[in-house]
């Protein structure tokens, strides 16, 4: 079995090996041919950790196992170590045998990033110019990062609630060669292309603030409680998820099913849109909503990557288990 | 982070060292300090292959994770692997950090078997003298080996559906310098203590093949549908189990709870006992069941006693992870 330590991922995993991994999971989802297991998430009663396992199975990939970790909120200020804290286990689905262990703290700001980057490659219209950013945490500069490589965006736009954080962005756009702008929320309706990434209980940008033919991908809602934007742009907009089960119960969609403003029926697959299976976007001046709630099966996939790509620089760990 | 795989269990770890994890963990699940998550066990679809989570957190004994893995039911004639393979990890429950990796089969069986020991410890008659098993597979002979160092047995009587495997027991009972007979279920009346370890649908023990003061440990039922004993024993019996939300549902008790014979009051964990704040037996006359439907705590608990061991002999292999 081989072991890939939490420190070797930045020099073996790339944007694009994320993308391509999330892209096919999502598709393999689908197709039904690879499903993620019941989610366990658990207050721990120490340290006010969160801690849990995230499991699939993808057929199509061969790949199955689960992500275990979770949030220790108290981590930085205490030990100086990140609040997310979690591990990839893979197995052979052939025996049960564990194959691979590998660190998963910087592959989840990754694929969480891939998931938006290929809701914009299948959904955004193609001439997308302007880039709004809401949300300017650690995360949203993984996201903006691999956004900008899915079309030829001409400036970058961003709104924070803390507005001392928008140079996180800010810096991203700069080191891409695009101009930046901090604007109010209404101003987001400049963007062809946005991207929601806070962990806000409210919503922030309105269905007002969304002109036709945009683009959303919101990333930050994976609770129940949780919320980014206005229920009623959900029921404007033709609304895609990575998996609908949870984006009615923990994602963006739960208050737009709750004011009965959209239906289960209403929310797509991404993977189908990938498949050719769904058209996706039909017109210019649709508004398309991609709800990435986060499944296992994206973390299994860059994890197995991550392995494949290891052994072929032939820095994995063997370890005879 | 450490990691101790499976070839090196068997020289590392006692059924000593088990039976003390075990009874330790059960008496801080009594005293909620101990707690096991919902468990996850999945049908993927591939190989026959059930697949799953079993976690918990021992707040007592600072001890954190989950056994992943499951039954691979072609492993054996296809690829000479054991049908069932697991693998326990281990994390800081400080920090959310992965500590240890440890295979898991044969740390399965000893916990499995320190269970019904520890229920034997303090439920069983102490002037116990003649144990009788129904079963004799694989695991029926980690249970007769750890019972047989609970009392002062004289005798070991057996009943297996397939006759031609008992001989597995018999051999262990001679290496104990114990007869052993085969007999009819009828016969089990000889015995003070009884193990069924079998994985039946239906019931092989009787009410009428059970004598007053007679301790019973119900060890194969961990499933739906799966019984070992008749539903009318648990009636005449005082009950204990290791975790009541299984015992009945996928332990043994799940039929006399149907049949509206006993209710969950009814049932009694058996780490109360070990604390004090259950009086367990109280006359010679009663008879005892002991409902083992297993918890990933007992694997989590075996396994850091495991991780002691190995660090202690300096054999566990440090990875930097």
């Amino acid at each position: 079995m081989l072991i890939v330590p939490e420190k070797d991922i930045a020099d073996l995993m790339t944007r694009q090996a994320a993308f391509d991994a999330v892209e096919q999971v999502f598709a393999a989802m689908a197709a039904e041919d690879a499903y993620n297991f019941p989610v366990v998430r658990e207050a721990i009663g120490h340290e006010d950790a969160l801690y849990g396992f995230k499991g699939g199975f993808d057929r199509a990939g061969a790949t199955l196992g689960l992500k275990a970790g979770g949030y220790w909120p108290h981590n930085l200020e205490k030990r100086n170590l990140i609040n997310h804290q979690s591990t990839v286990f893979l197995f052979d689905p052939d025996t049960g045998k564990p194959t691979a262990m590998v660190g998963g703290n910087l592959l989840t700001a990754l694929r969480t990033a891939a998931a938006s980057s290929v809701s914009i490659k299948h959904l955004a219209r193609p001439d997308a110019k302007v880039l709004g950013m809401i949300g300017a945490g650690h995360q949203a500069t993984f996201q903006l990062r691999a956004a900008l490589e899915q079309r030829d965006f001409e400036r970058v736009i961003g709104w924070n609630y803390h507005p001392d954080m928008l140079p996180n962005i800010a810096k991203v756009a700069e080191e891409a060669g695009l101009p930046f702008e901090a604007v109010d929320l209404p101003d987001m309706a400049q963007a062809d292309v946005i991207i929601s990434i806070t962990s806000a209980f409210a919503p922030s940008l309105m269905a007002d603030h969304v002109s036709p033919g945009t683009h959303i991908a919101c990333m930050g809602t994976d609770t129940k409680g949780k919320q980014e934007v206005e229920a009623a742009l959900l029921a404007h907009a033709t609304v895609f998820t990575d998996e609908v089960a949870q984006s009615v119960s923990i994602g963006e969609a739960q208050h737009a099913i709750a004011a009965g403003l959209i239906s289960e029926g209403d929310i797509h697959q991404i993977g189908a849109v990938i498949n050719g299976a769904h058209p996706g976007r039909s017109t210019d001046n649709d508004i398309t909503l991609f709800d990435g709630t986060g499944v296992g099966l994206q973390d299994l996939a860059v994890a197995a990557r991550v392995v494949d790509l290891a052994e072929k620089k032939g820095i994995a760990i063997h370890v005879d288990f």
